[in-house]
C-alpha cells in the first residue's frame, strides 16, 4: 500500500493538521476491506442505475461510471491495482480510481449515498454470497454423513452416556445424530439469511437523503427482497454479523463433538474408525504417530469462532446511534468467522465419507460393558414388575457379573435366577445385541429398520 | 430441602458405598430445577395417557397416575411439598411422591422413558411458554414505540455519527430504529421457538426404547409439532438453550444502544428527556442526584446474558454424545436467561411510553452544529457541481462558522458566497431545520410524512 | 422480603412520585447483596472507629453503634433479620435497622462515607476472605495430588499426544503435570490478592469527603494494606472482581483438563483407574452405570466462570466514570464463580486422593502403540544416525509392525535390521517400558527418579 | 508460499497416502507462525549450544548450526526467504533451509528437542519481548497522564456518577483515576512475565529426552528464570497466552472507558476538551464533522481482545494432556492481542497529552446541576444535624431550586432558611466550586493540593 498526499482526503476541507502517520494506519481500514471490493463495485453500479433513472446521472455519465468501476475491478483480480493506506478504505480508494479513469463525472458517484450505507451494503452483499456458498457445503457434508449412515446401519456399536457404556446402538443411528444438529445450523443459517437480505442503500449517513432517490430500485438491482425500513438503522446495524457468528459458533460446537469422537475413536483404547492418512499428519520425534489432526483443528477453531461472536457482541454493546467508528472492527471477526466455516465444513464433507468402520472392534465394545442391562429391565417389566423394581434387580445381576467378570449374556439361566425368579429361559433373546438395537423400533430409535427409513427421509429433506 | 435415606437412590442397587454429604449436595439439581415442576408434570401426564394408549398401562393406573400428579401440582403450588436433595432433581422428587401417594403403579409411569428424554421434553416446554410470554412483553414495547414515535413524528433533535452532530432529525424517526432493532428481535425468536417445539420424549436413555410407544401421540399432546428425528440427538441436543440465549445477547445489546442514550438524554448536558421518577433512585450522600437507574441496569444485564451465551458454549464444546453430565449445568443459564430478559423489557415497556421529550432543548441542540451541512453540499450538487467539490466548499464555510461563531444559517448570503459564487438567496431554504428534515422524504428517510407512514406500516405488522 | 413505605428511602426528599413496584424489586440488590452483611458490618465498625478518632463521633456514640451492629449480626446469624426489597440493598437495611435500635445517633454513621465506597469496601473484605478459603482448598488439592504423585511414581502409562499413544510415561509424572497448573493458578490468586487488597473507604460518593477523616486507620482496621490513591477511581473500579474470575477461569480450565482424563480413564476402553462410588452416580434407566458424575460436573461449570468472566467485562466496557447504577451487576457473577470453585476445588480435593490406578491395564497399553518407537530413533542417533535418518528407520520398522501386529520389542533383531543395519542386540534394552522412561533423567523427565525429587521439592515449596 | 514435494515432510516415513492439498493448507501454521523465526532461531541456537556442552554436537557441528541459522535470519529479513506451506510450520522450514545450507549437520540440530517444546519456547521468547515492549508503552501514557494530570490540577469539573452531575472534582484528579487503572494493568503485566519466563526446552515430544540434556544451561542462555519443572505440563500450557489476553481485555476495558469519556467529551453537548485534528477524522458526506476515530476504534477493540481470551479459554477447555494439535490455534489470537494492545497504547501514549481543556465549559458545567448540594449537607451535618436529616434539607432546597431555576450558591439565605433555620450566612464559603474541591483534602480527595501530591508520588514509582 502506498501513502498518498493528505490533499486527497475525502474529508479534508475542514482540518487544518495533517493526519499523524501511526493514526492513518491506524484508522485505515484498507488493510482487510479491500476484500469487499467485488460487493462494493456490484454496489456502485446498482446506485449508478438507479441515479440514472432518476435523472441525477445522464445515461452517459452512468455508462461512463460502469465501465470505469468494471475495469477497476478487472484491475484488481489481475493484481494491478495499488491500494493506498491513505484512502482509509475499500471505498474511497476505488472512487479515487475512478476519478482518475473517467475525471469529474466519478465524483458524481457519491451522490445520495455515503459511506455508512455504502459500507452496510456491501457487507450484506459479501455475507449473502458467502452464506449461499457455505449452505451448500454443509448439504455436501450432511449427504456425505447420509451416505455413510446407510452403509452402516446395521453396524453395532457401544452407545454412550458419561461416556460409559449404556445401550448397543448402531453406528448409522450415531451418525444421524450429526445429521440432525447439522439440518439444525442448516435452518439457522437460511433464517440469517432472509433476515439480512434487505437493502441499507439509500440512508446515506444516516437520516436519508435530499435527492429523489428510488430505494425499492437499487435494492431490486442487488437482489434485495426490500429496503430497509430505517435510514438510522440501517447505518448502525450490524444484527447480521453477529447472527452469523452465533449460527457459526453453534455449527462449530456441532463439529467439535463430532472431532471429539473421531479423536476418542482413532484412539488406540477405542480404535472404532480408521481414518485416511491424508487427513492426519505425523510427528517429528515420534516416528510411529499418525495424528488426526484435521479433528483436533476443527475441535480447536470453536474458541476462534466463539470469540469472534464474543467480538461483536462487546463492541455493539452501549453504542449510541447511529454510526460510530467502532463499527469498523466489524469486519475481521466476521470475515475469519465466514473462512473458518468455509475451511471446516470443507475438511468434514471430504473426510466423513472417507472414514472406515472397524466393525468387530465396535461389536467386541458394545458387547462387554452390560450394555443390554436395560433389555433385561425390560423385559421383567413385560413380565409385569414395576420398573424401579426390575432395575433393582439388574443392578444387582451386573454387580454379580463385575465381580465374576461375566457379561449378561454369559451367565446361567441358574445364576440369572439368583436375582428373580421371574427370569425364564426366554430371556437369552433379548440379551443379544441384534436383539437389543431391532427392538428399539420406533421413530428415532435406533433400529437398523428406522435408521434406514430416516436416511431415506433425509434424503427427500435435502433435496 | 431434608436429606433422604440413601437407599431411596432410584439407581442404587449396582452400589456399595453411601454418596459422600457434599457429592450428594454438590450433583444434585433440585435447588434450581424444581422450577420446571409444571411442565415435568405435563410430560408425566402425557407420557402416561400415551402408555395407557398402547397398553402398556391400564385405564385404571393411567387414572390414579393423573390424579396423583395433579395433587403433587397443587401440593407444589401451594408450599405443601418437600423438595429432597438425596432424591437429586425435580424428576425423581414427583415420581417418589407420586408413589408414595398411589403406591407401586407410581412405580410404572417410568416405564419406556429416562430422566434424559424427560428433562430434554421438560426444558422445551417450559422454554416455549416463556417464549410466548416474552413475546408477548417485546410487542407490547414496540407498540409502546409505536405510540410515542408517532406523537414525535414532528419533534426534531440532532442526529449523531460519532456522537457528533451530523444531521437533523425527528425523534419519531430516532425512536423507530428502536423499533426495527426489536422487529428482528422478534423474529429471531419465533424462528428459535419453531425449532424447539419436537418432542424428545420416547429417545429414553440414548436409543429408544423397547416398549411399543407413540411418540406422535406423546408429542401432539404436549402441542410439539412432531417428534425429533433421532434418539441420541434428542437426549444430547442443548440448541434451543443455545439459541435462545443468542436472541436474548442481541436483543439486550439492542437495550443496551438505548439505555446509553437514555442515559446521554437525562445528562444535564443532553437534557434531552425526562423520564418519570418511578424509573430513577436518587443518592444516599447527595440529594440532588435523579440517577436513570433503569436503562443503566439494563445496560448492565447485557454482560449476564452474554455471560450466559458464552456458558452454553463452553459447556457443550467438545461433548462427545449422547448425554453427559456436564449437561445439568444448562439449567441456570438458560433460567436466568429468561428472567432477565422478562424484566428488562418488562421495565423498557412500562418506562419508554412514559418518557417526555424536552423539545426545545432538543430543537436547539440540532440548530447548533452545523447540522445542514449537507443540505447545503447537497444544493450546490444540485446546482450543477461534483459532490466532492461541494463537500469542499461546505468544510471551508464550516471552517468560518467554527472562527466566526456563526452557524451556517446564521451567515449572510456575501459571507456565503466568499466560498463559491454558485450559492444564491435560495439557499437559505434549505438552510433551516424543518426544510432539512422534510426533505429527506422516501422509505426510511427522516421526514414527518415518512415517520408516520412507517408507524402506520408498523402497526399494522404487529397485529 | 416485606415492603416498607416509601417514605423511607434514604434518598426520597426530592422525589414527589412513588417507585413503582416492579422497579422496585428490579432494581434492588438485597436479593443477593445479604450476603454481604459480615463484612459491611465490619466496615460500619472500623468507619464509627475512625470517625471517633477524628471527632466526628463521641465516644459513646460510638459505643453505641458497634453494640448495635453486632447486635444485628446476631439477629441475622440467627434468622431473625427481616430484609426489606423497599430498603434496597445490605447497607440501606442494616443501617434503617441500627438507627431503629440505637436511635439518631444511627443516623451519624453514614458521615463521611457514601453507599458507592461503602459496597467497594465491602466487596474487597468478602472477596479478600474468601480468596483465603480458596488458598487453603487449592493447597490441600495440590497436597493430595503429591501424595497420590508419589505412590504412582513407578507406575507405567502411556504418554500422549493427539490422544495417540506416545511415549510411556510414570502415571506420578502426569500427576505432576496437574500440580504445575495449579501452581500456576496458587500464584495468580495470590496475585489478585496482594492487588485488591487496599482500602476504598473514604472515597465516599466520588470525590473524597470535607470530613477530616483518617483514612489509613480505617484501612488498618480492616487489615488493609494500605488505602486507595483516587477516589473516583476507587469507586468504579472493579478489576479484582475481573481479574478473580481470570484466575477462576483458568483454575476451571486445568480442572476441565484433568476432568476430562477422568472420564477417559474410567471409561470401559481406557479402563486406567477406578473412582470410589461416593463420587459416581447411576441411571434411572440403565442399571449397569457407574458414572463418573463429579469429573463431568467440574467439566461443565468452566463454562460457568468463562461466563462469568465476560459478563464482568462486557459490565465494565464503556462506562465512563465514575458509579454507575450498571456496576450493581458485579456481585451475582463475582459471588457464584467464588462459590464454584470452592465447590470444585473441594469435589477434587476429597476425590483424587481416593482413585486408584490400575496398574496393569496402563503398563498393557503402553506396551502395545510403538510407545519406545522414539527411543529406538535415540539409540540410532547415538550410534551416529542423523536424527532425521533415524525418524525415517523407524517410521518404516513401525509401518512393518502395524502390517505384522507386532510392537518393536516383539520384533526379531533381523526384522529389525532390514531397516538399518545400525541396529543391534543391545537395542532390545532401550525398548523396555522400564528403560524408556528411566532414560529421561533429568530436571522434568519422566524417569521414577525424577518424579519424586519432583514431589519432595513441591512438597517443600507448599509448605 | 511454495509447496514442496510431500516427501520433504518431516514425519513421512510411516505414510502410505500423500496430504490432500486442501488439508496441507487447512492444518499448515506457516501463514502466521512465520512471526516467530526470531525467536525460533534464538532457540535453536541455544539449543546446539548446548548439546555442543553435552558432548552431542562437536564444536564444529555447533558452529556450523549457528553460523546457518544466522544466515537464515539475515536471508528472512532481507525478504529473501522463500516459506513453504507443505514444510508446515516455522519450524520445519528453517530446519530445511539450514539442511540445504550446510548438510546432514542440520539433521542433527533436532536431537533431545521435539517441535512441542520448540513451539513452547518460541512462544514464551516472543511474548516475553512483546511484554517488555508494552510495558514500556503503558509507561510511557502513564507518564503522559501525569503531566496532563498536574497541569490540570486546579481545573474544576463536574463529577459524574449515572452520568449525572454529583459534585465538582479537578480534571487532574479524574485523568489520575485513569493512572490508577494503568497501574494495576501494569502489575498484572509483570506478574504475567514472571510466570511465564521459565524455559519449557527439553520436554521434548512429552516426556523428556535420552539425551544427557543440560536443561539449566540452555534456559540460561535464553534468559529464563529457571527450566519448568514437568515436561507433560511444558507441552501442553498454554496458561501465559490466556493470562496475558486476561491482561489485554481488562486493560482495553480501562482504555474502553477512557475513550468513552473522550468521546463524550468532544460532544457538542459536553464539550469539555478538544483532541488534535490528527487523531480525529472527517465525513465523506457532513463536511462539518470531525469525528474523534482514534477514542472511537480503541473502545471498538475492546470487543476484539475480550474475543481472544474466549477463543483461547474454549481452545483449551477439556484437552487432555499432552499436546493435541488444537493448540496450533493458540497463535493467532496471541498475536492480534499483542498486536492490538501495542496499537492502542501508542495511539492514546500520543494522543493524551495533546488534548487541550476548555475550562470555561467545564467550570459552567460544574456550577450548574447542584454540585455542591453534599458541600451544604456536610455544612449542616456539621452544625450539628444528623445526616440522614440534612440529607432531606438538601433534598428540598435542590427541588425548589429545579424549580425556580436558581443553583444553590444563587439563593438568598432567607430562600435557603425556608428548608433550615440551621443555616446561617457562612454557608456561601461552601457552596462555592473552589471551596467544595479544595475541602476534599485527604489522601485520594479531589482537593489540587492531593492531587499535586498524588502526581508527585505516582512519578517517583513509576521511575
Amino acid at each position: 500500500m502506498s501513502e498518498q498526499d493528505q490533499t486527497a482526503k475525502p474529508w479534508g476541507g475542514r482540518f487544518s493538521e495533517a493526519t499523524d502517520a501511526f493514526v492513518e494506519r491506524f484508522t485505515a481500514s484498507i488493510g482487510f476491506d479491500w476484500r469487499l471490493y467485488h460487493h462494493d463495485i456490484n454496489g456502485s453500479i446498482a446506485h449508478a442505475t438507479m441515479l440514472e433513472s432518476v435523472g441525477v446521472l445522464s445515461a452517459e455519465e452512468k455508462a461512463q461510471i460502469i465501465t470505469g468501476l468494471e475495469e477497476i475491478r478487472a484491475d484488481i483480480e489481475a493484481g494491478n491495482f495499488q491500494w493506498s493506506v491513505s484512502l482509509e478504505d475499500v471505498h474511497m480508494n476505488i472512487e479515487a480510481a475512478l476519478t482518475e479513469k473517467i475525471g469529474i463525472t466519478g465524483k458524481k458517484l457519491h451522490t445520495g449515498r455515503s459511506r455508512n450505507d455504502q459500507v452496510a451494503t456491501d457487507i450484506r452483499l459479501y455475507l449473502r454470497d458467502e452464506i449461499d456458498t457455505i449452505a451448500s457445503e454443509l448439504k455436501r457434508l450432511q449427504s456425505g454423513i447420509l451416505d455413510i449412515a446407510e452403509r452402516e446401519a446395521d453396524t453395532i456399536m457401544p452407545g454412550f452416556t458419561h461416556l460409559q457404556t449404556a445401550q448397543p446402538v448402531t453406528f448409522g443411528h450415531h451418525l444421524l445424530a450429526w445429521f440432525e444438529m447439522l439440518t439444525r445450523d442448516a435452518g439457522r443459517l437460511a433464517d440469517c439469511r432472509a433476515r439480512l437480505n434487505q437493502s441499507p442503500l439509500g440512508a446515506a449517513a444516516l437520516a436519508g437523503t435530499t435527492y429523489p432517490i428510488n430505494r425499492a430500485l437499487s435494492a431490486e438491482l442487488l437482489g434485495f427482497d426490500k429496503p430497509t425500513n430505517n435510514s438510522l438503522d440501517s447505518v448502525s446495524d450490524r444484527d447480521f454479523a453477529i447472527e452469523f457468528c452465533a449460527f457459526a459458533s453453534i455449527l462449530l460446537t456441532h463439529l467439535s463433538r463430532a472431532s471429539e469422537e473421531l479423536v476418542l475413536w482413532t484412539s488406540a483404547q477405542f480404535d472404532f474408525i480408521d481414518l485416511p492418512d491424508r487427513f492426519c499428519t505425523g510427528s517429528s520425534i515420534m516416528p510411529q504417530k499418525k495424528n488426526p489432526d484435521v479433528p483436533e483443528l476443527v475441535r480447536g477453531k470453536t474458541g476462534r469462532v466463539n470469540g469472534h461472536l464474543i467480538s461483536l457482541l462487546t463492541l455493539m454493546k452501549s453504542q449510541p446511534l447511529a454510526y460510530n467508528k467502532d463499527n469498523q472492527e466489524d469486519k475481521e471477526p466476521l470475515f475469519d468467522a465466514v473462512d473458518t466455516v468455509k475451511d471446516c465444513l470443507r475438511a468434514f464433507a471430504d473426510m466423513i465419507p472417507a472414514l472406515t468402520a472397524r466393525k468387530d472392534n465396535m461389536y467386541e465394545a458394545a458387547r462387554r460393558g452390560f450394555s443390554t442391562a436395560t433389555d433385561l429391565a425390560d423385559y421383567l417389566v413385560r413380565k409385569g414388575m414395576p420398573f424401579r423394581d426390575a432395575h433393582e434387580v439388574v443392578g444387582k445381576s451386573v454387580a454379580y457379573g463385575i465381580e465374576t467378570g461375566k457379561d449378561l449374556s454369559e451367565m446361567s439361566l441358574e445364576e440369572l435366577q439368583q436375582f428373580s425368579d421371574t427370569i425364564a429361559a426366554d430371556v437369552f433373546e433379548v440379551l443379544t445385541l441384534e436383539g437389543s438395537v431391532a427392538a428399539r423400533n420406533h421413530t428415532g430409535g435406533t433400529a437398523p429398520k428406522q435408521v434406514k427409513a430416516a436416511v431415506s427421509a433425509a434424503r427427500k429433506q435435502l433435496n
